[in-house]
């Protein structure tokens, strides 16, 4: 604990001076009275940006996308356990996405609490579903140490969810001490008695590697890509993944199927598997008679990496006993351009589009669903990329990711894609987009319908869907207005419902400075 | 447990129908893959309304609004842990309310959760700090007894939150089993022993009875009014109410101020105060150095009857001991028509716009927050209407509690009055109004800015907030563009900024079949 700071001051700026010591930067916010001395100390600690926005799932959302691009995490200030409660399905998806956040609660004074306030809830309580690392402050002199711990908890590899709660006489009380960042922890070791087996594992066309977390970087990839030259292994990644690096020039990696049926099918060739920072595939939902497992049965699992060890040298170790050093990656994209589809959009055509339009160094944010599900092999030869999915399904994630996304990378574009129904769920990034000026470019896919749900009745068995049940996965009554909508939290707008048109709008999308909106009606 | 119906039912089957036997008819949701047998069986199993919402705290508050005006719970039916998680908030405001609700959170099948699938989560976990009861089904058998018990323990008075995990095997096998329903509860009885202490206290201007929950309808507010009359003392009612019953020819009561000075100057005139239905006055945040505890130190205070136990009982026995019960009671508001007030809207003279366009039998749902802290006097002699409160202080309450009460009180007009900051957050609820065509007319009152913490900012000490902190107070950067947004929802809408035209547009949305919304322009 450092002491060296020696003006008297209150917790809430020590916690403050302590985010920034430890390299916080960034708070996407919606404060309340509870967290008015962490807002006051904004502009007596200079240094910390920080963004509003309209409700709180924007605000997690935004720090999970931030961390993936970035790096680092963000912080959140949340207004006592309903702000929280607002956020948590976004840190949710964060959690499953291993992105390191730093949740700052807004609590009652410490003697408040026990009288049982209209806000007062259990707000520890509310927390610990989605967080790895959960404690209240006790006192101004405390809230620096803890806020270090905070950060420290969010950078444990590959990153946490950290929820420190803030009581206001805490924050408001003289004592505060500014904290020393704490070293972070390195990531611990693959499993170096598995490397053996992997090794052998991997060899000829029914051995697969199977990639996840910061294997889908450019480097591990082009690592990967030369022990499956060598090896004649198959690559694969996860369905959904914090970042993939992608494009002309980099090692194409496709990703095991959402369906079921199709993931079974990618997998059934496989007879050993070496997972490095990915889990062995399984369903994303149980449907009746299908199997929850997707890879083969027998099929041989190595484990040699988890998500949270030392990926990079684990496929270092597995490129040498390979002895692939000096080989050509395998599966390099070349560069290509989809031709220029034309009529009406569907999921094909609008992946040629964007095969056409995704631009240098941008990063796509795909909330698409079911839309989204064709977008890859046309695009895999686009520039450069990275590619950015949700990791804990719960939708609403793609509009703030790409906030957060846009905020850690202001010389980049972004490109969010997002289903109508998922769209709605956290509409009110809009808004944040605009006040930010960032450049983000959202296409909307107005299918008017939970699409995938329509899908999802048949495979859980639902043969005989009546007139109700179809209403209730139904968006058209009435037809909701996104060019409207976006104009009215500030966001210039267009509809499109064919390639030529959608082509157009994407590229103006990214030609304009700050937030642009496209619905794509299919 | 039923075995009358002897046709083979698969658990959701057997959910659907024990929901309805037990008298619950309205589902609010937003369903996905782990509800659809829940979705499927709303069409074979017929009387079951289910209402679609855009984002689930839409959802809880639409249930938190229907058990208001129904005087019984809806259900909701939630998808997973974030389904649940996005609908937190609202519980939380639904929880203090003493509203209840059945929500049902569709579950993965219970061999699939030791997988950690991505939307796996820790449901109970999320459930517990919202919810008086929790419980996980664990075959299709269960089902139906687990939600009879449901059903029961959310009628417990005054209304409490129950929520049932609901594996999705547990809805798609078969053996379901339809449950009878559990008698409820009857309220326990008031704190006898208290009563002739309370009878004595009641005496003189000295004296107070506050009440709250039950003791706010039109004929327990009558006997409080005897009460009154006969014994000189004051009536109160907490600040946030469930309902108030109120208007012309009701007895009219006031709120005890949400500000802490306004509260401590109305409170401390009181000596002795019994509660009947009411909690003791506390702040509803903590000041550095002002107290919590709101009441005149010293005061002696009565705790009569809690807001779950007999309140009518209470106040019969009381009035009884007074010798109340052939007095005419005091404090009958007169009907009045404010004056027209012209010029720009201000709180004040919104209260008068409401004053003379409530009309007979409204439900006035009030989020207002700053602006409609003056609304109460102006509108005490409007015609008979119910006045419905935020009690749990969670913004975003307003627009959600006004679809639900609209569907419990379909023959009767509903009067949102919103803040722009508040009606944000659950901006989603519009969609959801014009589907099922609501009778409900929307005034926002957009004052851009998060009025209400420009104040905190002063109340909790802070005397030099600079320019970022009172950027993250402010909504007007870019302006929100509330006419636009409600029309790109299917919902007509108008702006105005004078009294004159304010009170056109009321009447107008008051006129109107469906819903209207007007932008209020401070």
């Amino acid at each position: 604990m450092s002491t060296s700071d020696k003006t008297p001051m209150n917790g809430a700026e020590s916690l403050v001076k302590t985010l920034l010591d430890s390299g916080l930067d960034t708070c996407f916010t919606n404060p309340g009275t509870s967290e008015m001395h962490f807002v006051a100390a904004l502009d007596h600690v200079p240094g910390m940006r920080s963004i509003l926005v309209l409700q709180e799932g924007v605000a997690t959302g935004a720090a999970d996308g931030y961390f993936r691009m970035a790096g680092k995490p963000a912080c959140t200030l949340l207004h006592l356990g309903p702000g929280l409660a607002n956020g948590l399905s976004n840190l949710h998806n964060a959690k499953k996405a291993g992105s390191g956040v730093v949740n700052i609660v807004g609590e009652h004074a410490v003697s408040h609490i026990e009288l049982d306030a209209p806000l007062t809830s259990d707000i520890e309580g509310i927390a610990r579903p989605v967080s790895h690392w959960v404690h209240t402050s006790l006192s101004a002199t405390d809230v620096g140490a803890d806020a270090a711990k905070a950060v420290h908890a969010a950078n444990i590899a590959p990153g946490q969810v950290a929820t420190l709660m803030l009581p206001s006489d805490t924050a408001w009380n003289d004592g505060g001490v500014v904290a020393q960042p704490i070293a972070p922890v390195a990531r611990p070791a693959y499993d170096e008695a598995a490397l053996e087996g992997a090794i052998a594992a991997l060899s000829g066309p029914d051995s697969l590697l199977l990639l996840g977390g910061a294997a889908l970087g450019e480097g591990t990839l082009e690592v990967a890509g030369r022990i499956a030259a060598k090896t004649g292994c198959n690559l694969l990644c996860e369905w959904s993944n914090s970042t993939l690096e992608r494009g002309a020039g980099r090692v194409k990696i496709n990703r095991v199927p959402y369906p079921i049926d199709q993931a079974l099918e990618a997998l059934v060739p496989f007879k050993r598997i070496v997972l490095v920072g990915a889990r062995a595939p399984i369903g994303f939902f149980a449907y009746p008679g299908k199997p929850a497992i997707l890879t083969a049965p027998g099929a041989e699992i190595i484990d040699l990496c988890k998500t949270s060890q030392d990926i990079n040298d684990a496929l270092d170790a597995l490129c040498q006993g390979a002895g692939a050093v000096d080989v050509a990656p395998a599966h390099v994209a070349a560069s290509t351009l989809p031709e220029k589809p034309d009529g009406p959009l569907d999921p094909d055509r609008i992946a040629q589009v964007l095969g056409r339009t995704i631009p240098e160094n941008a990063i796509v944010v795909d909330e698409a669903i079911t839309t989204g599900r064709s977008f890859f092999p046309a695009t895999a030869g686009a520039p450069k990329h990275t590619w950015l999915n949700n990791c804990g399904g719960s939708i609403g994630y793609g509009m703030p990711v790409a906030i957060g996304a846009a905020v850690a990378c202001p010389d980049r574009k972004v490109l969010a894609l997002v289903g109508d129904g998922s769209a709605m769920y956290t509409v009110q990034a809009l808004w944040t987009m605009a006040r930010e000026e960032l450049d983000v470019t959202v296409v909307i896919f107005a299918n008017r319908v939970y699409k995938i749900l329509r899908g999802e009745l048949t495979n859980v068995g639902v043969s005989n869907a009546g007139p109700k049940a179809m209403d209730m996965l139904s968006l058209d009554r009435p037809t909701l207005k996104f060019v409207d909508m976006a104009r009215s939290m500030g966001v210039d707008a267009t509809q499109v419902s064919d390639c030529a048109a959608l082509e157009i709008a994407i590229e103006t999308g990214l030609a304009t400075k700050g937030p642009y909106l496209i619905e794509a009606v299919l």
